[in-house]
C-alpha cells in the first residue's frame, strides 16, 4: 500500500500523473531536510512518551541510512509513492514495522512539507549569499584596481559627463549589499519552524513544538498553526522577489556588458574561452551567457510571479494548489545561483581598454563641468547653463583623469569611499559564516554525519 | 569537435553548464523535427545542385534513422553538444563524411531551431485542439442531459436567479469554442516556414526556400529574412497566450466544481477514483486536481508572461536570450494538454444532485421574476424593482422547472440552443482532421516513416 | 435616491469611495457607448411592447442630447451615482418620468456594461488599427527608399553579416501586419452583442436579443447568457494580449534606434525637435519619446496581466472583480495608440547616415560569404566553415552593396519583395474600411448624429 | 521659458504630451516633498557659499509659500512645464530672479525627482503601516472575542479539523505582522539619501551630502552617486513587493469572508451599510468591497511586475523608463492604504453566527481526534488511521468547544498565544510612533510649518 492515504479504491491513472506532477525528481532535493525534521520530531515523540528510546534510536538509524543513501544517488521515489514523505515513510514502515507506523504521530504532511523545504531553502540561501559575498567581493576588487579609469558616463545612453571605471563597479558593489539585505529578510521570515500545525489545526496531543525548533536550529516557532499553512507560497514569494532583486541588478551589468564589449565601443573584453561561436558565422564571439543571465532575469521573475499568483484569493487552510509553489521556488533560486557565479567569473576575467574608454571623452562631455566653473565664478546656475548650451562648439576638453578627481564630494569618481562597502562586505561574511556554523551544528547533532539539506 | 564552432580554445565549464542549460533534455522533443527540417532542407540542396542524389539519398537514410533511434528511446544529446542540432550534424558527419558537412549549407542554427519548434509546435497544437474539441463534445453532452435540471444562478457568488445546469454546462462549451479560435490564430501564425532565414540575413546561395516551405507542409513562408529571427519568442507569447485562455476556462471550471462539491452545496460529486487523500485525516477526499487545475492556470500564464519579457526591447536580429522562451513554450503546451485531458476526465464523470440543487432555490430567487410579472403587468421596471425590495418577504416560490422554462429569448434557460455551438464544433474537428492529415502527410512523404513530431 | 439599487439605508463612505473607484471619471469615455446601446434597447422595447412609440421617442430624444452634452464635455457623473449607466438613467427619470423608469427592463447593468464597453472598445480598436496601418505604411516607404542602403547584420549585438536598411525596416512592417491579424481576432471577439444576459441567467420576457445586435452593428450575438458574463476580463485580456504585440514590435523598434542613434553608431538621427534636454547638462538631446516606449511595453504588458490576474479562478457569473478590469484595458488600449502615432512619427522623420552604416563592415563581416563562396567551389560547408575560422585575418572586404545584392533568394537583402507586405496592407485596409464605415452608420441611424462611440 | 532645458527649437507637440504623461498630474503629490528637499539643498549651499544668506531666506519664503498654495489646492503644473520640478523652479525664478537661478546649482532633475519621491513614499509608507497596525489591532481584538468559538476548519476547502474563530483571526493578524517587517524593510531601503548625485556622476563643487541627508532626516546617504540613479524603479520595486504581501493577506481574509458569508454557510454576516445592491435584481446585498479588495490584490501586484518588467536590463544610468515607474508605485500604495482601511472597517463591523459555525462539525471532523485518540491508546499511528477510515461511519461527535480546548500546544485552538502578537504590536506601534515623530520635526524645522509630504 503505497500512499499514506491508500484505501481500498484504486485512483484513476491520468489523475495521478497529473496531481503527482514532478514531485518525485524535485522531491529527492528535500529527502535530506525530510529526514533531519523526522529526527527531531522522533527526540520530541519520544520525550513526551510517544516513541520508546528504542523505537527512536532505530529511526535515527533508518534516517540516517536513508540519508546516506540519497548522497550517494541511490534513493529513489515512485510516481505511485507521490513524494519523498510517502517514500520514506514507507522505507521506516517495511524496515521498523511498528516505530515507522509511529513517525506520522502529530503532524501532517502540510507541516512535514514545509519543514523539509525551509530546511532546504535555509541552506539554499545560504549558498546563494556566500556566492553574492563572492561577487562583492570580486566586484570591490575590480573597482580598486580601476578605481582612476576614466570612463564615459552616459545618462539615456547618450554620453553625458566624465565617470569612471570605479565608480561603475562600485555601484554594482553596493546595489548587490542592499539585495543581501532583501536576501536577509527573506532568510528571517524563511527560519521559522512550522512543525506541530499538523493540517493546519494542531492535534490534542501535548507536542513540545519549541523543541522541535530549537533542534532544528531555526530563528523561532511560527507561532499560530493555521498561519503555518496561510504562509505557504507566501514566504517562497518573499524569497523569489529578494532573488529577483538580485537578478535585476545582474540583468544590468549584463547590459552594460554586452553594451560596452560591442566592437564599437570596446571599453571592456571577455576572455575567448567564456565566449560561445555560431554555427555558420566563422568569425563570431558572442556573449552568450551576459544575453542568458539578461532573459534569466525575466524568468526568475516568472516564478515570483507564479508563485504570488497561485496564491492569490486562496481561502485559509491547505489547498493543494500549494504544492504548484514548489517547482518555481527551487527554480529561481538554481538559477540565480548559477548566475551569481557566472557573473563572478565574468567579472573576475575582465578586461578592461583605457585606451577605449577615453574615445568616449568628447568635448562635449565636459559641458555640465564648464557650466559649474562659471557658477564658481558667480554666474547663476540657469544662465550659466543656457551660456554654455548657446555656444556648445566651444566648450574645451579637459584632461579626463583631472576630471574625475576634481569631483570630491562623498560616493563621487574623486571619492568613492570603497571602504564603505568593505565595511558592509565584512560584516555580511561574519553574519554569513555564523548562520553557516549554527545550521551545520544541528544538522551534525541530529543525524551524526555531515548532511547536506 | 563536439560543438559546430568550436574552435582551437576550450570552453569555460561553469559557463558552458549555464548557457547550454536544458537543452540536451528538452530538444529530445525536437530531434523528430529537426531531422524532418534536415530531409526537406537536403532535398532543396540537391534540387539547386550542392548536393549529389547520393548525398541527399545518404542523408535522408542517415535521418530517418536517428528518427526511428529517437523513438525507440535511443538518442542521446551530451552537454558538451549543446543541442540536439549538433548533435545530429555530428551524426551526420560520423557517418556520411563530406554529406554530413554540407547538410549546414546555407542554413544557421537560428532558423533551424526556429524550424525544428515549430514543426513540433504544429503538432502539439493539434494535439492540444485535439483535447479542446474532445472537452467541448463531452460538456455539450453534459448540458444536453443536464439541460433542465434547475440550478440556482448567482451573481457575486450570492443567490441572484433560477437557472440550468444546462446553462452552466453550455457557457464552458462556448467559451472554449472561443479558446479554439485562439488556438487557430496561433496555428496559422506558427505555420509559417523559417528555413533560409539563416543567421537573419540571408545567404549568397540561390535556396529555393519556397520548395522547403511546401515540403514541410508549411501554409506559407515567412518572407523577411530579418522578421524570422524577431519572430522568435513573439510567436511563442501568441501560442502561449491562446493556451492561457484555455487555462483560464478550465480554472473557471475548477473553481465552480471545488466550490459546489463542497458538502454545503453538494450540487456535484467527483467519483471517489478521482478524489485524494490525507496523510493525518482518516475522512478526507480531496479534489487535488482541480485545486493543481487552478494552480496551473496561473503556472501557465507565468510561462506566457517569462517569454513576453524575455523578448522585451531586445534589438533586432538573434539574441542568445531566445533560448530561454523554449522551455516554457513547451511546457505551457503540456500542462495545457494535460489538464484539458483531466476537466475531459472529471465532466465525463461527474454526478449532479438535483435534490441539492433545488435547495438553493429559496424564495428570494424569483425576486426578479416578480418584478418582471409587475412589469408585464404594466408597472415601470425601476418601480416595480423597489415595490419588491421593499416587500421581499412576501416573494413567493415558483416551481424552479417553470421558471427556467419560461425564460425562452436566445441563449437562456428555456432556450439554450445547443445546437450552434454542436455546429460549430463539427467546423472545427472537420478543420482538424484535414490539418492533421496534410501534417502526417508530410511527414511521410519526406521519411518514409510514421515520424511523430 | 441616486443608485440603482439603492433602498432605506445609506452606504457608508469609505466602502462607497472604494467600490466606485474611478468610475465616474473612466466612465465618461462609455457615456456614448451607453446611449446608444440603450437607444437599440429601447427600440426593441417598443417592438415587444414594453414600451409605447412615445416613450420610445422620447428616450432617443434624451439620449441623444445626453451624447451632445457629453461631446461638448458637459456631462459629469457624481461619485454617489457611481457610475454613467446610473448616472444616464437617474437623468432619463428626472426628464422622462414612467419611460425612463422603463428603460432597465429586460436589461442588467451587467450586460449594459459589458455593451457600452465593447461599443466603444471597437472603435478604439479601429482606430488603434489605423495608426497601425499608418505605420506600416510608412515603413514600407521607408524600406522602399533605403532599400539599398548597407547595413551591418547583428545577432547577439555583434556584427554577424551583411544587410540593408531596407530589410530592416521591412522587418518592421512585416511584423507589425502580423499584429494586425491579432488585433482582428480580438476585434471579431468584441464584436459580439451582449445584451440580454441581463444578470447573467436572462429574463422571462420575449427579448428579441438578434434584434438589438443587427441594430449595433455587431458580427452576431454572443448567444449563452452566462457565458457572456464569463466572457468578461477574458475578451479585455485577449486585446490587451494583441496590443501588448503591437507594444513589443515598437519595443524593438524604438531599443533599435536609440542604440543606433548612439554617437558611437551614428546610423539613424532624429530630429531635433523630437528630442529632449536635461535639466543640467546643457549639450543632451536624449531620445525620450524612445525610452518611454520601451518602459510602456511593459506598462501595457502588466494591463494585461493585471486582467489575467484578476479572473483567473473566480467562479462563474458576475463578480465584481470584473469592474478592476476597466481601467487596464481603457489605459492599455490609449497607450498603444499614442505610442503608435508617435513611432510613425519617429519613422517619418528620421534620418539615415548611410556613411556611418558604412563604418561597421569591416572585414569580419564577409566571413560567412567568403565560406559559401568555398562552398560554391565544392568544399563542404563545415570545412569551408573551418578554414575561414582559421584564416579570420586573411578574409578580405567586398563591396557592401554587391554584398547585399547578390543574396536573392525570397525575402532577403537582393529580393525584399516590399510588394507582399504592401498588398497585405491594401486588403486590412479595405477591411477597414468597410469597418469602419459600418459601425459609423449604425451609430447614425439609432441616433442621428454623428456620434463617437 | 518653461522647460529646464528649454533651447532655440520648438518641441513636438505628440512628443511632448507622449513624454510629459501624467505627470502633471501626479506630481502635484510630489510638490511638498520637492520644495522640502529644495530648501535643505539651499540651506547646503549656502554653507558652501554658493548662496548668499539673503537669498537662502527668500528661497526658503517662496518655497514654503509654494507648500501653502499646494496644500490649499492652488498650485498647478502646466503640461509644458512637464513636471513639479520644472514648475518650482519656474516660479522661484519669476518671483526671485538670481536666487531661483542657482537653486539648481550641484543637482539634477535626476536626484531632485528621487528625493522627492522618496520623501513622499516615507510619509506614504507611515500611513501604510498605521493602517496595517490598525487592522492588526482589530483583528487581535476580534480574535480575543471569539477566541473560543468552534469553527470548522478546512483543508482543500473541505472540512477537516475542529478549529475556532480565535485561531482564524489569530492566522491573519500573525500574517501582517509578518507583512510589517516587509514594509519596514522597504521603508528602511527607501530612507536613504540621494541628493548631490546629479545626473548619476556627482558634481565638480564641495557638496555637503551628509548635511543634506541629516536635514531632511534619512536615515542614512546614499554612498555611490551612480548606484542612487541605478536604485531608482529598484527601491519602487521592493515597496510594491512588500503592498503585494499585504495584499495577498488581504484577498485570502476577503475569499474567506466572501465564502462564508455565503448563505450556505452562514458563518460571518456583513452589515447592511457595507453592501451594495444590483440594478435587476431586489432582493441583492453583495460584498462588492471584498470583491474588489481580491482584484485589487491582482491590480497591485501587476503594478509591481510593471516596474520589474521597465527597469529589467535597463543599462546602468538614468534611463528616461524611469518615469513610468512613478504612476505605479503612487497607485499601488494607495489601492493598499485603502483596501487596509476597508478591511479594517469589515472586520470591525463583523458578525458572527455560534450557531452557523456549528452546523459544519459533522462527525467526521473528528476522525483525525479519534485516531489520535487510539495513539494516546498505544496503536500506531499509521493503523489507528487505517482503522478509523475503514468505520468512519463509526465516528462518533463530540462537544466541539471540547474538541478545541483539548488541543494545547503552542499556536493551537487551547493555546492561541495572542500575547505574543500583541506584544510585537506594540513594538511596532513605538517604531512607528518614533519614525513619524522624527520625520514631522524635520519637516519642521526646514518649513516653519507643518507640511504633509
Amino acid at each position: 500500500m503505497s500512499k499514506l492515504w491508500e484505501k481500498e479504491y484504486s485512483f484513476d491513472q491520468l489523475i495521478e500523473e497529473y496531481t503527482v506532477g514532478q514531485d518525485p525528481v524535485l522531491d529527492l532535493r528535500l529527502v535530506n531536510g525530510d529526514c533531519v525534521a523526522s529526527i527531531a520530531h522522533a527526540v520530541m515523540l519520544e520525550r513526551i512518551g510517544i516513541l520508546k528510546p528504542g523505537e527512536l534510536a532505530a529511526l535515527r538509524g533508518e534516517l540516517v541510512e536513508i540519508i546516506r543513501r540519497n548522497q550517494a544517488g541511490e534513493f529513489a521515489i515512485r510516481v505511485d509513492e507521490e513524494d519523498c514523505h510517502t517514500a520514506i515513510e514507507n522505507r521506516l514502515v517495511d524496515k521498523l514495522g511498528e516505530a515507522g507506523k509511529k513517525i506520522h504521530t502529530g503532524r501532517s504532511r502540510n507541516d512535514q512539507v514545509i519543514a523539509a523545504l525551509r530546511l532546504h531553502v535555509r541552506s539554499s540561501l545560504l549558498t546563494l549569499q556566500g556566492a553574492c559575498l563572492d561577487l562583492v567581493r570580486t566586484l570591490l576588487g575590480f573597482a580598486r584596481t580601476h578605481a582612476e579609469v576614466p570612463m564615459p558616463g552616459r545618462t539615456h545612453m547618450q554620453i553625458a559627463m566624465p565617470s569612471s571605471v570605479g565608480l561603475w563597479a562600485g555601484a554594482f558593489a553596493e546595489e548587490l549589499l542592499d539585495d543581501l539585505r532583501l536576501l536577509d529578510g527573506a532568510y528571517e521570515l524563511n527560519d521559522l519552524c512550522p512543525l506541530g500545525s499538523a493540517a493546519s489545526y494542531g492535534v490534542p496531543l501535548p507536542l513540545d513544538r519549541e523543541l522541535v525548533s530549537e533542534l532544528l536550529g531555526f530563528r523561532a516557532l511560527q507561532n499560530n498553526v493555521l498561519y503555518v499553512n496561510n504562509s505557504r507560497g507566501k514566504f517562497e514569494a518573499v524569497i523569489l522577489d529578494a532573488a529577483e532583486q538580485v537578478m535585476l541588478t545582474l540583468s544590468k551589468l549584463a547590459q552594460d556588458l554586452i553594451l560596452y564589449s560591442m566592437p564599437e565601443f570596446g571599453y571592456f573584453t571577455l576572455p575567448q574561452e567564456l565566449s560561445a561561436g555560431s554555427s555558420i558565422m566563422p568569425q563570431k564571439r558572442n556573449p552568450c551567457m551576459l544575453e542568458l543571465m539578461r532573459a534569466k532575469a525575466a524568468t526568475v521573475g516568472a516564478c515570483g510571479t507564479q508563485v504570488k499568483s497561485i496564491i492569490r484569493s486562496l481561502p485559509s487552510g491547505y489547498n493543494r494548489d500549494f504544492q504548484e509553489t514548489k517547482e518555481p521556488l527551487l527554480r529561481g533560486l538554481g538559477l540565480t545561483l548559477s548566475s551569481l557565479r557566472v557573473a563572478d567569473r565574468v567579472m573576475g576575467s575582465l578586461g578592461v581598454d583605457p585606451q577605449a574608454l577615453l574615445a568616449g571623452f568628447t568635448p562635449e562631455i565636459y559641458a555640465t563641468d564648464r557650466a559649474l566653473e562659471l557658477v564658481a565664478a558667480g554666474v547663476p546656475f540657469r544662465d550659466a547653463y543656457r551660456r554654455v548650451a548657446a555656444t556648445l562648439n566651444e566648450v574645451q576638453s579637459m584632461d579626463p583623469h583631472e576630471a574625475i578627481r576634481r569631483k570630491t564630494h562623498a560616493g563621487t569618481t574623486g571619492n568613492l569611499r570603497l571602504e564603505l562597502a568593505e565595511e558592509q562586505l565584512l560584516q555580511h561574511e561574519a553574519r554569513h559564516s555564523e548562520r553557516s556554523g549554527r545550521v551545520e551544528r544541528c544538522a551534525r547533532e541530529l543525524t551524526g554525519i555531515a548532511a547536506s539539506l
